[in-house]
């Protein structure tokens, strides 16, 4: 498979994946989100080698959205903390859990609910409204284009 | 960069990014959104090559996310269109789309923008509901396991 680059691709989504689309590179966020903070702990938790782990660790801090900082315990080994960047990742990624629980189930059902952290009351789907507040469905949408398309390449 | 399967991993992210997470997919679903729906206009709007679109498209018809479909003009060549299951890769797109417009911007501004067909008011943020309806912010979420965790490897 041929890596090109979607950096210079004239879409926002094209850009969102050149910085995370990388293979991993959102689990990590996510796994991020769950409150791990350690090497060790993604390590474990993604059963991801560990020379692709430190590249995909190093790249996120690159672009801004883990802050590497020292062990709060005072260990040598530094903690991976999202920033505001990363934490609004949480948004497409709740997106691709509700699309995978709904069409690309396990057997024996999705591992992880998100909930509201004061009710403890299970998330609902992410609901799509325009400017004024009105709800819409997947089929009231419209694309427009606000300037003409640069070419790319 | 070592592939790894992520269709085993008990998450639904990763089973999600297992089907439409390798390097192009997300965007020829996009394309298809915007209404693209022949091979040709596929390779023109994303500069893709033909080989890799051929494969996509494949994958993609697999999996049950697009239809290849006769074309309705009446030429030899078919028409791809999103079935329920890819049409509703919009959310995830969208808030894709929504971060990148507000994290990673082209510098002449993002060159699309959702809206409501039927009004033409532009699309707000996605926003987060629990069950009950209330609203939450990404700082209320909370992740609980809905059930003991399956080993992988």
């Amino acid at each position: 498979m041929k890596r090109v680059s979607f950096a210079d691709m004239d879409c926002t989504i094209a850009r969102t994946l050149e910085i995370v689309g990388e293979w991993w590179s959102f689990l990590i966020v996510k796994q991020a989100l769950y409150g791990t903070t350690r090497f060790g702990d993604f390590q474990a938790e993604l059963g991801i080698a560990r020379n692709v782990l430190s590249q995909r660790l190093k790249r996120l801090v690159e672009v801004g959205i883990l802050a590497r900082e020292p062990d709060q315990q005072g260990s040598k080994y530094p903690e991976y903390r999202l920033t505001q960047k990363g934490v609004e990742l949480a948004t497409p990624l709740i997106a691709m859990m509700q699309w995978g629980d709904r069409w690309e189930p396990p057997a024996d059902g999705p591992p992880i609910e998100v909930i509201s952290a004061g009710s403890g009351a299970p998330l609902g789907p992410l609901e799509l409204h325009d400017q004024e507040g009105n709800r819409l469905g997947l089929g009231d949408l419209g694309y427009r284009r606000l300037r003409p398309k640069r070419a790319v390449r």
